[in-house]
């Protein structure tokens, strides 16, 4: 159940009721890739930075452990000893990045295991299946996630074929829902959008999408390549022939510059691995713009990261966390990914704040400017 | 101020109170080589795992981030953001075992950085000056830890310039405690029994030693290469020489085998790095033995390492934590650092709690068979 709690200006403040919890939007969803948050982070340590939801990826699962060990396992709520929502992804986007050798048909996707090399069939079917056992909260279309500068006749062709196949997962995700030994039978299923930067294409697709009355719909297949403006374009257009009645998910965005952007165009999920590969490169985010830890000049600076901030990264100082970077000691980066995605979740609930109380445009344009603050010091 | 609460054979119960916190022993010190425990475990994490000392090396601090920045810092305590003792090592130990291309005189020694290869010097007063910088609450003396099967001439000769190296240490320790800007005023030094296996030279020392009236008194060069039993054999002759009424250290050491039965020959201070490297490699320990949680038969294991455990990794299954070192996340790796410490700290709360009750062999003789189990069943 999706419940619209404010609007302003495009912006949403609203709430999804699961089975797992409330979800309080706009969210931002931790990325634990292979049920772990990479940088040593545990779900216990999630409830403590403030995660409302963990997305674990399909594709890194079936392949390892096993879709159907975490089954045996009760599920990866019980596997990862989490109890809040999980959105799992439908292993599309690894198949067409990571995944070697692959071939497209229409029933699904052949490809070479990243770990082994062995061969892999993923269809729609097989998607559903696989984050049926996984039993998250969310499950995710599979789609065809083409190039960003794809040609314009090969992404018709793929958007069509993605059509095709939510059909085929909805179909799917229907009749695992309703058998009896399902893990999660309350399992949500989102469609996704696709188009590239053709903004006809994506305007064409949502509204075919619209019709299926999913449970929520997200916007993939951007920050793979396209410039900030072209990605901002394209929500301008597509966002609004999505049913705003919905849960609106841009998938693998961003920045803090571009949540804020996003969600004053009607988004209100987000995901992104930034905070977490940035923190194991201690690449920090403050509000003033992101630092380098390493740089010579925290050398001896005894500040915390940011000041006042209340993340577990935050009781020790610069000098400290730069020390355990450079000595290449594990809780270097623990510390900087605990930081980074305290932070998003934090800048979420910030921006839930404005929206509720109407203020979200002068709210972004001030934490914008905010954010620029140490590039502009830098470069002065 | 160390006071003996209880004796019970030769085993002690006892306190040492140091300006940061009384230590009740005998104690586990967990290793933060370089002012971090290996396995991203923070500060914050020591508190919640029972770790009263946490021990730090001379030789790793002085080359990275280097002591002085830590005493511009405000001293290692300040630095990490740890209130309880520290421990620190001479720095003798690495020089002899990690460092390259070393030079003995009766100054000190000159070896090679393993960072960056630069020649360094190290004798007793720069020991202690570094040492001094970084403010630990027990410093230890610079030594020569010979090799286990040395020569007895070389041995000799060794323990003999270890003496004298005492003698600076004290006097440089007494000078820098007396400084107006020390970073700790009241920093101990404990002195280091050496001699190898030759328990004749051994108890000489130990008998020098004790004349100087120190905060505490360690016995080093041993677990380098002898077998256990020549290990116990050294401390049945030697720690009957040394003052009963000091604090006794039994260095880099060991299995909970080695401590149960080191405790039982007067031993109550202890530190070794097997719980935070077995645990990084998956190797976990319980009351029943060491578990190689990589051992494909724990892949659908859902208990915790061990039953009634309230560490921070027991909230997980072993099939959970299992994939985590499958997959290589970092995560896998802190729970089992996490779990090892834990046990660790716990085992020498048992072992306190036996002493108390008069009950100390007894306690001795049933955990060694308990930590017989695993073992037996495997090979059965």
């Amino acid at each position: 159940m999706y419940t619209v709690i404010k609007t302003d200006g495009r912006a949403k403040r609203a709430e999804l009721k699961t089975v797992h919890g409330t979800i309080q939007t706009p969210v931002f969803m931790n990325v634990g890739t292979a049920a772990a948050i990479k940088g040593a982070v545990s779900t216990a340590d999630l409830k403590e930075i403030g995660t409302q939801v963990e997305l674990s990826n399909t594709y890194h699962l079936h392949v390892r452990p096993g879709d159907r060990l975490i089954r045996e396992m009760g599920g990866l709520h019980k596997f990862m000893v989490w109890d809040r929502p999980i959105l799992t992804d439908s292993g599309g986007f690894q198949v067409f990045s990571l995944a070697g050798m692959r071939k497209i048909k229409e029933e699904g996707v052949t490809f070479r295991s990243h770990v082994d090399g062995h061969s892999i069939f993923m269809g729609p079917e097989e998607s559903m299946q696989i984050q049926s056992n996984l039993g998250s909260t969310i499950a995710m279309a599979f789609d065809e996630c083409a190039p960003a500068k794809a040609e314009k006749s090969y992404v018709e062709a793929s958007v069509a074929r993605t059509t095709r196949w939510l059909v085929r997962c909805r179909q799917e995700m229907d009749r695992l829902n309703a058998m009896p030994d399902t893990v999660n039978p309350s399992q949500m299923l989102f469609g996704i959008n696709q188009g590239a930067v053709y903004t006809d294409i994506r305007i064409e697709h949502a509204k075919q999408l619209a019709e299926m009355e999913l449970d929520g719909y997200a916007v993939g297949g951007l920050a793979v390549g396209e410039t900030h403006e072209e990605m901002y374009h394209v929500l301008d257009e597509t966002v609004p022939y999505l049913p705003q009645d919905r849960p609106t998910y841009l998938m693998g965005v961003g920045t803090p510059a571009n949540i804020l952007e996003a969600v004053d165009r009607g988004i209100d999920f987000f995901d992104c691995v930034y905070p977490s590969r940035n923190g194991r490169h201690g690449h920090v985010y403050t509000r003033y713009g992101k630092m380098n830890l390493l740089n010579a000049k925290y050398e001896k600076d005894e500040r915390p990261i940011e000041d006042n901030c209340k993340c577990p990264a935050c009781r020790y100082s610069r000098a400290y966390i730069r020390h355990l970077l450079k000595a290449k000691e594990m809780l270097g980066m623990r510390l900087c990914v605990l930081h980074n995605l305290y932070f998003y979740n934090h800048l979420m609930e910030d921006i839930r704040g404005a929206i509720e109380t109407g203020t979200y445009a002068a709210f972004k344009k001030e934490r914008l400017e905010m954010l620029q603050v140490y590039k502009k010091q830098e470069y002065s």
